[in-house]
């Protein structure tokens, strides 16, 4: 069954092989996807070679996948002033921050792709203090970070460090906007302990 | 201009007034809404007498502003085993985390509104500890908060807490997402610093 | 009886209806007032229309309602640099860190009724940040809190910003004074469990 | 002058012999005490040998110093179902949690000197928790210490907790007061920068 | 200069080859080594193919080099209840709390290599918590990075949970001693921001 | 038995004297001493008139035993440009962030003996933020305890600050190795409860 929970445990026999993936802890059974949303698995299988299981999770319902996936591709995906790089950037100097399993994953290894640099997507998952950037990339996840860690302390200062370091205010826009999706789907990922695609790991090292 | 800042100091003379409400920091300029959003809005100042400030802030970009919508609805709308209070009681309860002014005064409103208690209201703002709630709306409200401070610490026995309080596989996921949503919207809400619209505060006191 | 706490539970049917009020956690029996503190009481029910949960928390031991009121008066409405707008503001940036539910509903209507305005006690309540305060108002404020929060960071630099936003040297006692004050004061309410007064969540909305 | 601030830099040479005494940061000239304050100075002095310096700030204003003096006498000395070193205990362990140097300097002394045990004294400065106590003992320190870290989590289980170690309901309020009080203490003191008499360091070693 | 500093920056073109590797931030000159740490690191370049960069930072004081690898080899490689494995799943769930760039990769490809496990060292270094363990290595790893972010509240209890697990009075020692080392490495790796050898991004993946 | 551990407790009748002292939590064996670490005891007894419990702790291995001694003797006691009191005066600062008994005893009767200042020793034990320090050590303990507390934020701005303040390249690595080094200290003598020689207490006061 799809959303059978299935990690293997260290220094255990494995049971016997179950054929199907572990995606998240909640038996959910799978929703009847839409025309659309069937597209949109036929295409991450013939792109990727799989469906990540954050949309595998989400199908239990296919509005919410269908709500998941619109948020998420206008904000990835969408043109921005932001490359897609720096957006994947941004998401996972967040997870590490929210020490999300499920998104460090799946973006590291986006990140060593888009980049073409495999220890970038390494410090951005350890510590991105430790990268030399930019003084723009810096900012970026300066404000991003704290965005993430003491949101009530954003102020006025820290949008005027960005706009100095050449961000428009609709980049400051999309700067927040991708920090703050993905504390909400760190959030959700470790709220069902979603299991991230076993692809990822081995991809652009 | 809609987007103005045009928070008043306290102690200070008003300038002239301006006929604009105050929005958001970031002065973009407002897109054209499709027709879809217009009637939204449209629906939002029959049914309200003014369209949220969040709306008006993501109507900079119509694309996102539909997006955000379809999430917010869904979410907080759809039919789920969570009452809409319920959803509205862990939106307030992670806010009050986050110290979100926004979200805060918009669904402290809610809560007061759909509860018909402003005590309740004041509650979840100030410290949900305080409330003298159900076993299930306790277990509700600790596992969303846990989920806000420390997400990476959140496991199965989490889980299982909300399952003895009664909750099922699909509340739960539903739980997750109503409090990772709002860690979204929190982070999005003091990135720009969006400000409420006035009605919210002395409605349903 | 007086001190019987007996909260509401959200979704429950109340019990019959009992005629005392709820005050504390602890069943203390009232203790003898003294003259002095009686005719306080009396003064309270006529300017108020009832005596604050607060002194009747205390009254279970009269000299600890005596010395708590002497400082409290003192500190909140003897003569001082600091407005007693200023002063309230204060208790409620302070109650906030501390998440006092006793103080905070107090407090926060003493800040709607002394500023005729009532977003400014919902601003202090949530997070003082977002209002947009005198350099005056924010130093204060600032101060209180890293007072509250870090209280061994505090040293030289910070009671020189003090200064440069105005304040003379007693003007720096006193904001120190009514920031400590009420870090005693929202523990001993956290301590018992005070509840606030009915009253308070109505005024001056 | 009695408030000039002179600490000694180490390595320094110091300046020539101020005759006065460093009490805190703040150059406030010394009120005019009433009779009743004038003759508790007399009486410290000829106990202690010298008036100590948390007195000596509050000396600026003698009704402040009256206040102060009749809640810190009523807790410390008044009648209780805690012995005055148990109180003096709850102190130590609260003002090592707010890094106070003076709290900690002359109520480190006290717990010495009451008890006959340096080492108590010690422990309490530096972790309670690493001192072996008596069950009765941990649960007021870790209520105290909780009371202090996280008021707002301080619920019906932590006055549960102490009943379970023997504390009735007016010890309860006793052992939440001291905790409380030291909180206002330790933050008067760093907020003006309070110095110890040098006397206490040497007492009960 | 073999310390020179070296990282290049994201999207800027590289200055032409240095032919030195990056080790630290401080400008040391390496020391003479003796025979002993001579045929250390020749056989390091025999087994390993490269020096790891941090006796490479340590080298520039020979005695400093001894200590750190005399206590390094007896702790990681002596016998012990703990297979080495074990210490250094210990190693990463510390340095991944501390953050430490050096240490999260140099032993991550550690844990890769010992286990075969590729997915193993991802969870060390992101949340070992999501990672599905047998109870001896969850109360390990739980005590070790209990060790590592309060330890002034690790107490008996703590011990006890480790007995219960399994680990005899020896173990619990080297338990404690792993993790009390990696605190230590940590911050030297921090203090003067020692780079990791780029051979250990790619291996055992 | 050298290894018992026989704290007094609190208001409790001591058991019938015990002639060995209580050293650590574990009841781990004593091992064989090596020649060289006996005569290492046997100078420390003629000197100190004891062997610091940290060593016996320790001389369940001998090989840990020489292992730790060589470190420590190299950091505490070899050349730098750090005097035998700065080393110590780190060693405190950072062993009252962790709030470890054993090293703030023992060191903090080093502070006291090396300066002959016995305030200065509980300075760095209480809030050495308190202490007027030159400039060069307030930039050494800030350096320290910063490393202590978020090893992670540590960057180049950091180390700058410490040769702004005169510290050399060579002293900016004896630095951070002392704070590191009692990073690891203060965690294995939590890890075990070494509890420190008696003798401490009363030593330059």
């Amino acid at each position: 069954m799809a959303t059978k929970h299935d990690k293997p445990k260290v220094g255990e026999a494995p049971a016997q092989q179950d054929t199907s993936p572990a995606v998240m802890a909640l038996p959910l059974p799978p929703g009847t996807l839409s025309a659309e949303n069937q597209a949109y698995f036929d295409k991450c299988l013939e792109k990727l070679g799989f469906v990540p299981n954050v949309l595998v999770s989400y199908a239990h319902d296919d509005a919410k996948l269908s709500a998941f996936a619109t948020v998420y591709n206008d904000l990835m995906l969408a043109p921005s002033g932001l490359s897609k790089l720096e957006r994947e950037m941004i998401a996972v100097a967040v997870s590490s921050v929210n020490r999300c399993y499920y998104c460090l994953t799946a973006h590291g290894a986006a990140v060593r792709q888009l980049s073409g640099d495999p220890v970038l997507g390494e410090l951005m998952v350890m510590n991105y203090r430790a990268a030399e950037l930019s003084v723009r990339h810096r900012a970026m996840l300066d404000f991003a970070v704290k965005l993430t860690e003491t949101p009530h302390l954003i102020g006025e200062a820290d949008r005027e460090g960005l706009r100095k370091a050449g961000f428009g205010e609709r980049d400051i826009w999309d700067v927040g906007a991708v920090a703050a999706f993905f504390n909400m789907s760190n959030r959700m990922a470790s709220a069902v302990d979603m299991r991230p695609n076993a692809e990822y790991h081995g991809q652009a090292r």
